[in-house]
C-alpha cells in the first residue's frame, strides 16, 4: 500500500536543491587527502596499442586450454596494481573504474590489508579453516562484533556469514522461507509426519510451494534460487531449469529524478501496485504460482543496467510487504559498503521499519545477510553447511571498514560523486558527450554512477576508447557504462577521468 | 544397461583377498613416517570434566547473541592446534578424527601451509581478489596447472572453479542442462526468440523442465538446486521449496562386502534397474518431473550415513548414463583428496569411459569442478560469476596437493585405513564393540571408515564418551559413527584412536 507520507517524501526529495543539476566548478573538495596511496601513479602508462596486448592475449590463450576464456578483460599483474591503478600482463596501467566487477573496496594493495595479511591471527584463520557453524574459533565474537557488526543496518541484530552473493541471497531466501512457514505453524511448532515424508520427495507440504517476488531487470545471483529471481539478461538464464516465481515490472523512471518528479511518482505508483497485486493474487486459487514469502530488491539495479527508484518507492515497498506478511530482502551486494555515498544503500530511505533480510557481498569480501533474531530457524542445523562463511575473508571485512572509518571513505565518495555527477551532467547535457550518451543515473548516490550509449554499439566503443585513454570501465545492462571506482577515488582520479571522457567522446 | 563385464568385475572384487577380513595384527607399517609434526601431543590434554568445558560455553553464548550457536561442539584455539590434535578454548586438547567436516586435509598449522602465507605470491592473490573469469592474474594458467591441474581426474581435461561444495555442484549442474540442450539443439546452435523471452519469465521452453537424477540418502549440498538432489534428512529440507526431480533408492547393500557379495550384487542391480526406469520413463509423456539431464552421485554416501556400493554399481551407473545420453556428476566434495586411499574415490572403479563431471571442495580447500570441453558453454558469461572461485584458496590446494605427494599421503592413508579397518572389524565382531556397535563400513576406502551405534542413543553416547577420552569424532545418517581423520593420521594416531575406542566400548 502506498500512503501519503511516502510520496509526500518523494517529492521533498524530488525538490531538493542537492538533486537539482547546477553547473559544474571545478572547486576543491577540502575533505579528499591523498594520503592513502602517495606513491599512485599519477597518469596511466600506456605502452600496447591496444589493450588486451599480446601478453595479456597470450596468457588468456594459455588459461583457455583448461578453461572458459572468451569473457577475459586483460590479464592482470595485481603485484604491480596500486590503489586505484591496474597493471596488465603487457605493463599497461589504467585507473580502475570497474574494480573487478564493483569488489575492491579500498584499492590494490592497500597497506592495511597487506598488514593484516602478516599478522599471525589472519594466517592461522586463513590456514586453519574452521567450521564456523560448529567449531568457530576463540575470537569469533570479537571479530564479528568489532567487524561485520559495528556496520549492522539499522534495526538489524544477527549476521549469516556466506561464501559469496549468490550464496548470501539463497540462504536469505531459505531463512525467510522457514520464517513464513514457522508462521503459519503458530504454536504447532512441530513438523507433521506428512511434512517430513513429503520433504524428502521435494512435495508439498514440506518442501511448500512458496516464491519469492523480484522485478525485471533484477540481478540476485546465478545459482538455482537466486538465479530464479534475476531477471537481468537471457544470457544468464537460458537452459536453466527454474522456479515458477513472480516478476513485477521496475518503475519505467525518467532521469534525473530531479525533472521527473511528477511522472516518476506515478510509474513507481503503478509497480507499487503490481507488487500488491501479485502478493494478493499469489494466495489465490488458480494462482500460477505459489504464495510470496519474500520480495528481493536491489537499491540500484546494477548488472541489469543501474535502474534508480525514489525513497517513497522503496517506503512503499516496505509498507506493503509488512501489510502482507511478506519478507523485505534488501540485496546490497553490489551498492554496499560506502560506493553510493552512505554505507548501505537503503539508509537513504528513512524507513519506518527496517527491512527483514539485508545481504552483503563483493567490496566487503565476506558475504552473508543482517537479519533479526525473530527469523532465526527453530533448530539448528536448518540454515547450515560445513563452512557458513570464511574467516579469511571476515578478518579482511574488518580492516576493510576500518580503514574505511578511518579515512572517512563513505563521506568522501558521497562528496567525490557529487562531484562526478554535476561534471557528467554538464558534459552530456551541454558538452562533447551530447548526442552520444544519455540518461545519466546517480544524483544523490555517491559514485554509482552510470549513463546509456545512444546505442550498445556507441556504449561498447566508448569503453574500448576509454581503455585507449587509459580508463578502465564497465559496462551493464543493454547499453550503460557504469562507474565502480573504489572508495579511494579522489578528486584528483575524478577530474583524470572526466579529462579523458572528454577526449573519447570526440573520437566516437 | 548392466553388463554382464561390470557384474564380473563385482564378483572379482569381492573375492579379493584384500576385502576379506583377516585377524588384526599390530605390525608396524613400514611406509608410515613420523615427521611430518614431529612437536605434536602424544596423548589428550583433558582439563575440564566436560566438552564444552566453561569457557567454550561462555564464549559459544557470545556468539548466541548475534548467530546460531546450538550447533557447536566446542570453541576451538587454531592457534594452539597442531597436526592431527585440536586444541579447545579451555585448554583440552584432543586427537582430531572430524577434522573440520573433513575438510582438513593436511593438519592444523601444517608449516608448509604457514610458509606459503607468508609468501608475496599469497598476500598478492588474498588482499586483491580477482574477477578472475574477466581479469585473471598472470600467474593464474601456471598456478592451476601446478596445481589442481596436476590432480585432473583420468580423461578430465577442463576445470571451473567455483567457492564451495554446494556450488561446485551447482554449477555442473548449470554446465549439464546446457550441454543437454545444445546437444537437443544440434546445429541450430542459435537461441529461438521463444528461449530468450521465456526464460525471462522462468518459463520453457527457456527455462527447461529438465532434471537431475539423485539417490535416497544423497547428500550434495543446500542451496536451492543442490538441496533439491539431497536427500539425506529432512531437517535439511523442511520449509524449502525443491525442484520437482527423480529420486532412486541406493542399493540396500549388506556390510562387510566381501561376505555379502551375491546379496549386494542383486541390490546393486535392482538400484540400477530403478535408475534407467527413471530416465527411461522421464521422457516420456504425462512424467511428474522432467527428463533427465544428469545422474549425481557420491562415491560413498557421507552425510547421509557412510553408505557403501561395489565399483561394478559405478561401472553400472556409467553404462546406464552413457547409454540414455545422461550425464554423470561424481560428487567428491567429501570423498576427494586422498582419505578413500585413492586420490579421488572413483579410481579405483576403473570406468571405461571417465564421469562428464567431477566435482570437489572440503578438503581441497579450493572447490570446482572437472570436466571436458565438450560440455564447455556455447557462449562465455553463461556459466559465469564475479569470482569464479578464490585465488586465495586455489594457491592452498596447489600447496596441499604438494604436500601430499611430498609425504605420499594417499598411498599412508590407504595403509592406515587398512590397519584400522582390521583392527575395528577384530573390536566389533569379537571384541569390546560386539553387540554396541554394527555395520562396520570402509573395507578398502582408506581412513574413511564408519560404523552404526546400535541405536541413534548409542552412537550419540559412544561419540561423547570419546571425547572425554581425548578423541573427537562426528556421526552421520541416523545412527552412525564417522571417521574422517586427516591424511597425516599415523599408526600412532590410529593405535591410540582404538585403544580409546576400546575403552569408551566398555562405558557404554
Amino acid at each position: 500500500m502506498i500512503t501519503a507520507r511516502s510520496f509526500a517524501a518523494a517529492r521533498a526529495c524530488a525538490r531538493s536543491p542537492l538533486l537539482r543539476p547546477v553547473q559544474h566548478q571545478r572547486r576543491s573538495l577540502a575533505t579528499v587527502s591523498s594520503t592513502l596511496f602517495p606513491g599512485e601513479p599519477s597518469a596511466p602508462h600506456l605502452v600496447t596499442s591496444a589493450i588486451p596486448g599480446p601478453k595479456s592475449k597470450e596468457l588468456s590463450d594459455g588459461i583457455g586450454t583448461f578453461q572458459e576464456n572468451r569473457a577475459h578483460g586483460f590479464v592482470v599483474d595485481y603485484a604491480k596494481s596500486q590503489g586505484n591503478w591496474i597493471a596488465d600482463a603487457d605493463g599497461n596501467v589504467l585507473l580502475d573504474m570497474f574494480a573487478q566487477i564493483a569488489s575492491i573496496a579500498i584499492g590494490y594493495n592497500n597497506p592495511d590489508l597487506i598488514a593484516l595479511a602478516k599478522t599471525d591471527e589472519f594466517i592461522t584463520a586463513t590456514m586453519n579453516r574452521a567450521a564456523l557453524g560448529s567449531f568457530p574459533p576463540t575470537n569469533w565474537q570479537e571479530l564479528v562484533e568489532t567487524g561485520l557488526g559495528t556496520v549492522k543496518p539499522k534495526g538489524l541484530s544477527q549476521v549469516m556469514t556466506a561464501m559469496c552473493g549468490s550464496c548470501a541471497n539463497e540462504i536469505a531466501f531459505k531463512a525467510a522461507f522457514m520464517a513464513y512457514r514457522a508462521r503459519e505453524r503458530g504454536d504447532k511448532a512441530d513438523f507433521t509426519a506428512d511434512e517430513m515424508q513429503s520433504c524428502m520427495k521435494n512435495q508439498s507440504p514440506g518442501s511448500p510451494d512458496l516464491s519469492i517476488l523480484s522485478f525485471t531487470s533484477a540481478f540476485h545471483g546465478r545459482l538455482f534460487g537466486s538465479l530464479s529471481a534475476t531477471r537481468s539478461k537471457a544470457i544468464h538464464k537460458l537452459d536453466i531449469p527454474s522456479f515458477n516465481w513472480p516478476v513485477v515490472a521496475w518503475p519505467d523512471v525518467k532521469y534525473p529524478f530531479s525533472q521527473n518528479a511528477r511522472e516518476n511518482v506515478e510509474a513507481e505508483k503503478a509497480s507499487l501496485a503490481a507488487v500488491e497485486e501479485a502478493i494478493v493474487s499469489s494466495t489465490k486459487a488458480g494462482s500460477s504460482y505459489g504464495p510470496v514469502a519474500a520480495l528481493i530488491v536491489e537499491p540500484i539495479q546494477s548488472e541489469g543496467g543501474d535502474n534508480h527508484a525514489s525513497p517513497a518507492f522503496f517506503q512503499g515497498l516496505r509498507d506493503v510487504t509488512k501489510k502482507h506478511g511478506v519478507f523485505l530482502i534488501v540485496d546490497e551486494v553490489q551498492t554496499g559498503v560506502g560506493a553510493t555515498g552512505s554505507f548501505w544503500a537503503h539508509e537513504r530511505w528513512n524507513l519506518a521499519t527496517p527491512p527483514d533480510f539485508v545481504t552483503f557481498s563483493k567490496k566487503m569480501q565476506a558475504a552473508g545477510f543482517y537479519h533479526n533474531v525473530e527469523s532465526r530457524p527453530s533448530l539448528p542445523y536448518r540454515n547450515y553447511n560445513t563452512w557458513m562463511g570464511d574467516p579469511t575473508r571476515t578478518l579482511q571485512a574488518r580492516q576493510i571498514i576500518r580503514t574505511i572509518q578511518d579515512h572517512g571513505l563513505v563521506k568522501k565518495t558521497d562528496e567525490v560523486g557529487n562531484y562526478v555527477y554535476k561534471a557528467l551532467y554538464d558534459m552530456i547535457e551541454n558538452g562533447a558527450g551530447r548526442g552520444k550518451v544519455e540518461k545519466l543515473r546517480g544524483e544523490n548516490a555517491g559514485t554509482f554512477l552510470a549513463f546509456d550509449g545512444n546505442t550498445p554499439e556507441v556504449r561498447d566503443k566508448l569503453i574500448m576508447e576509454m581503455r585507449k585513454q587509459g580508463i578502465h570501465m564497465g559496462g551493464c545492462g543493454e547499453k550503460a557504462v557504469r562507474l565502480r571506482p573504489m572508495l579511494v577515488f579522489e578528486q584528483k582520479h575524478a577530474d583524470l577521468f572526466l579529462e579523458k571522457l572528454e577526449k573519447a567522446f570526440g573520437q566516437l
